[in-house]
């Protein structure tokens, strides 16, 4: 590559640079995105990147696989209902265990030891995320929640000392109760509470695709008025649909660009927001 | 009570609240003394009052009997070595995940559920406790480190955020490794490093006392330089000697008082810190 | 007393000191409730305490029975209109020198001798209370006068500097001609200028009485709005009413509660502020 | 007088304005140069004009002439030992109640009839002047005392807050007596105690005379060192030498310069400080 | 002159001082007022002294006679339609030299030479001055514009800095297009813009004279209001009504006082700012 | 170019954003490198970018070329002595006039027109820049003046106001007479004063060659140490002389690192500071 073509690109990046100087960027990682433990030192080290130029970034984070494995080394099945997993008193004790003391401190482990300075929390620290029980279809699911409101001094406190704030998504009611959360639900509504500028979703999948067999045609930009069409279309449909809506949410909340985009591709965070053309899709407003 | 006596209590305590106005007290908590829900509650109530007026405290837990019961449900046998925990891998990954998911969680809830804010953190947050390997007796003993540096800046921020830091003893070295660290030793070392005005180390027995038999004979104030003496008496022996160290160890790196105090008599905090006469054993230098 | 009931008073007074926290206090002293030197001394050390942890107390004083002293020694037989001190020009330079010059000063030296730090003023200084000459029942009574309006900022400013503010009540109009005002009244419109939390009148009675024969039927609270049926139904009246008068016009006029209390009583101001039973008489609006 | 003369004289003064903006000038002002009301008033306009571009006047003062008045209307005869009031007690209380309660509050009413601000404050206040008991020519004297140390925190503060302070120089010991104190040494003390860049003792002589019969003869600038000379050569004699003493004391610690001038002569401070030529006679080191 | 005169001044002008401490003056000098390099030197020690007191001021100019005289050197013509110059590209080139590079740079030197402290800026730096072309009686007359809008920031800044800015008044558009501009218009929407407490325009004349042949006969005050009756009276006319448009323009805007004063007489700058009289023609609203 | 090789020159740029974060550096742009106009636009918007990303940016520059054209155009021919420009007074005058008013405001301008934010300055404002008269070879070369002292406070508040200072490299000495200076000479003392992070020598050189005839021989980075060997080995000679040594001079006295790039290469700026190889020649202590 030669030094006009850099210079190109700098010159290109610079001003996303400046632009997102000071902003808040919510990035939600895990599940089969989080897999591979080369990819996750690659997605850390450019959350410090971003960090390392003014980017306020806020990393929430899910745990799924781990808390199975967790409760299986305990002798105890999970069970689903409709997609969420049924948690009694017991599961709920190990699901926060895994969440806020293994996969939270395991991130912010990778973060410090990639140079950057990270700091974990749960949404019961400082009462941050308060939540409510939820039933699905009617049926009693245990201790599962849904976000009522979110604290975001606490994050923002901790933005401002220059951690990362990394997020497992357990809440709590004010009796003490606590609560496990969908993390990509929460990761929506904490972009909107946060007045963030982005809400990155990193999945494993190359973002919405006009033709679902062709990976590379992923639809660059997306409406979020246009959603409702593109779901009656079938071009929205299965696992996508609800991480399309959190994106839609956020943007309907207020956050101005939400992505959805593949956490299996190197550096895709880095090109997402720093190059004019994306690799994933954007759902503005 | 008729009023003169209560106006002679709050004359007394009221300078020892303008007297502690913004100071640091580090409260270590655990193992034994923790184990009724009810008292654990009165604890983390006398906190909040503290707090209430001004005083910096922070909370710095152990969490012994917790760690035993998980690895004993994951089908994995403890094993001490001179005390210490035989701390291989797998051990650590559920210390790991007890001590900063469960323990410190459970008394972030507590603190929140009585009125109060706190904010759970572990040594591996922000890098904020480095430790390093050690053996015990020539022994190795796993991943179990001592305190090799503290880094306040977190604690401080999260104090002048208006939260109370809860913390749990991990620590790391610069390549990520953690440790499962001593509590005792660990709150010490914090309480150094934050230069705060006293360590009170919360345990079941009454302080030091004279007559090992009598529980009225406690010793309500030791000079740091009388200690060894006091060991040579055999009035300091067995478990004492290691909750006796610390607050030496604390008031000779600069923390003004140490306390020894019975975390089984109600209120037993307040007491200490806001009368005359105290309850259980001081150390001073 | 033991150990459980020291904690009790404690856990109480603590919430208290929070909420007084940066707050007003303004505390009406003289007259009848300041002759006892012992009293006079104790009832400073409560203002210091007060201080002590944070609550911002101003110190209102007349001087009654000292002027009538000095006019005595100077030759001048004290004469009295409805209660009102007949005030001409010589009465009137006494007044000033007796109140601004000797009860003012005086009170500043045993705030001082007794650890405190206080600023002695009158409401000339700064031109801090501003005055209009009034008469009583239609006949002139010379330099008396009423308040028309009041400078906080001075009074502000020097509990910014961390005195006890101590006021002399005398008032001046724009021509620079003084006034000899009424402490109690001058008292309430000084806590309600300073938007205060409490105006405390320490007086010589124990509060309201319900029975007047029977000190120990101290009515605790009173609506502002039940005033005027305690007045018809004889509760309130004789020398009570001016007192009343003015605690009602504070309240009126914005400040949380005013009480009266017995001076006469130790400590009597620390148990009303401090503790849930209080002492006097308080009026809520 | 034409535009350009004016001119002159503008420019002249305005870059004085600029050197004083900010600094402190201690203006002793008391005894017989404070007879005449209309000088009085004179004097206070010029305090203010000071005052309007930022230079920071304080004012301080004694009594003489009103306290023996008072006295004598008490019935109580004036007795002074080698130029020094013997203060009882009687007495003592008598100084505190004239020189704070009447002296000073009549200054502090004409600055504010005259449209300025001012605070009056003795040396109790805040414990201000800390002051021990002094004899005569080893003869007792009564409470007179001299000035062990100023905490110059309150002057500073009421002069940040924009007040003209006005100080009547009594002072206490720790355990609360009270003492008279000359005004002219306490006004040097002060001076040099708030790093004053000037003092100026307004008195009732045209200022250093070569030749003590003609007026005019004012010596306008003389060396603290070349004082002993002058006493030798009866230059400086009688009443000058305890106000030349006060200006030697103020220079030799630290005050930039020291100026005794007449306060007969209207205006004669704004001259001494605004114009190159001065009216009195200079101090410097 | 005598003290008492001298006083008079000072007690004069000292609240004039105090009324304008931080406020800012702008002062338009240039053209015919600017030829006499000693009466140059006296006008910038006035703004230097005037600086020195805390008015902040600026000094607005244009070049004339300087730019004909660098053309002529040149070997070009000057050429004027309707009392404008009429600016092609190659003028436009010699106006940005001269004005920015000459008569800026020399009235900065001439400030800094005098003991103050200076900063030479046009209207092309920072974007300060956008202006838009104009056309003079429907004939074009080049790159002549007017001003659209003035950022005041970096000459707020500047002043914040303690310098007293200098500006040339040379607009630019958004294309980067530069315009020579007509001064005194500039200088009135800069003083505006500013919100400057007056406009102070330096002029060859002494004001507005009641008879234009008796110099003496100058009107001291108008207001705004009366202007048009003036101009019917034949009173302002000729060459005084640009000068006087700015005036009333400058007022209409905001400016609390403007005023026309003769720059050939010595110190007339701080004649009409610090005493009652003044000494040319103040015009308000 | 695919994603990857973008993702890697980012990864690459964003820490030396960081670590210039704040930090100055000074552009030396000027002479032959200045002649092309898309050119010097391109460069402009180089500075600008830079300026964007948080790095403080100077441009110091000459205007030789324009100088002489305006000279001529006034039929003055230039002269020369040993290198340097003979400055009579005339001349003086016409340097002063081109550099501070012509080359000065056509960058500003033309940063301006690129979005960017300039303020362009000389050395007589502010008397930034103290320069006395020197000789060349023992003979007069009239008012040629060398840097004797820079007062980077105008240079750093502009910074610290958001602009891009730029600055014409006159100076004066204190009685106000202007000089003639060299530019390569005043940017190294600018960037040694101002504690630059770099100091950038745009030319029309690739850098500094190992074979002067092969350009794409450039040494990319020299020890100040090593220079005198490269001299005496014939590397560095001829013109390439004065400019090395500005270089060496800056990083003596403290300028992190000097460059000497190539100003006809498009982004030669971005490529060197933003890369990890550069493009011209680096000199480092």
């Amino acid at each position: 590559m030669d030094n006009q073509q850099k210079a190109k690109i700098l010159a290109e990046a610079l001003p996303y640079i400046r632009d997102y100087s000071g902003k808040i960027v919510v990035v939600k990682y895990g599940g089969n995105a989080m897999t591979d433990e080369g990819l996750k030192s690659a997605v850390m080290r450019d959350l410090i990147l971003l960090n390392l130029v003014g980017i306020k970034v806020v990393l929430v984070h899910g745990g799924g696989p781990e808390i199975s494995d967790t409760l299986k080394a305990m002798g105890k099945e999970s069970r689903f209902v409709g997609g969420l997993r049924y948690t009694d008193e017991e599961t709920l004790r190990t699901v926060q265990m895994v969440l806020a003391g293994k996969t939270n401190k395991d991130l912010v482990k990778l973060i410090e030891k990639n140079g950057g300075h990270a700091m974990g929390l749960c949404g019961i620290d400082g009462g941050m995320i308060r939540a409510e029980r939820i039933k699905k279809d009617g049926e009693d699911i245990g201790y599962v929640g849904e976000v009522t409101a979110v604290d975001t001094k606490p994050i923002l406190d901790i933005l401002e000392m220059g951690y990362i704030p990394v997020i497992a998504t357990l809440g709590c009611d004010e009796t003490g109760q606590a609560y496990n959360i969908n993390a990509d639900t929460a990761a929506a509504r904490i972009a909107a509470e946060l007045k963030a500028e982005n809400l990155v979703a990193m999945t494993d999948v190359r973002g919405l695709l006009l033709d679902s067999k062709d990976e590379d045609s992923v639809i660059s930009e997306v409406k979020v008025s246009e959603v409702p069409k593109l779901v009656r279309a079938g071009i929205i449909g299965g696992g996508m649909i609800p991480k399309v809506e959190c994106c839609v949410e956020a943007v309907r909340r207020g956050v101005r660009r939400a992505f959805i985009i593949d956490g299996r591709l190197p550096h895709s965070l880095l090109i997402e927001l720093m190059t004019d053309e994306g690799i994933g899709t954007m759902f503005v407003s």
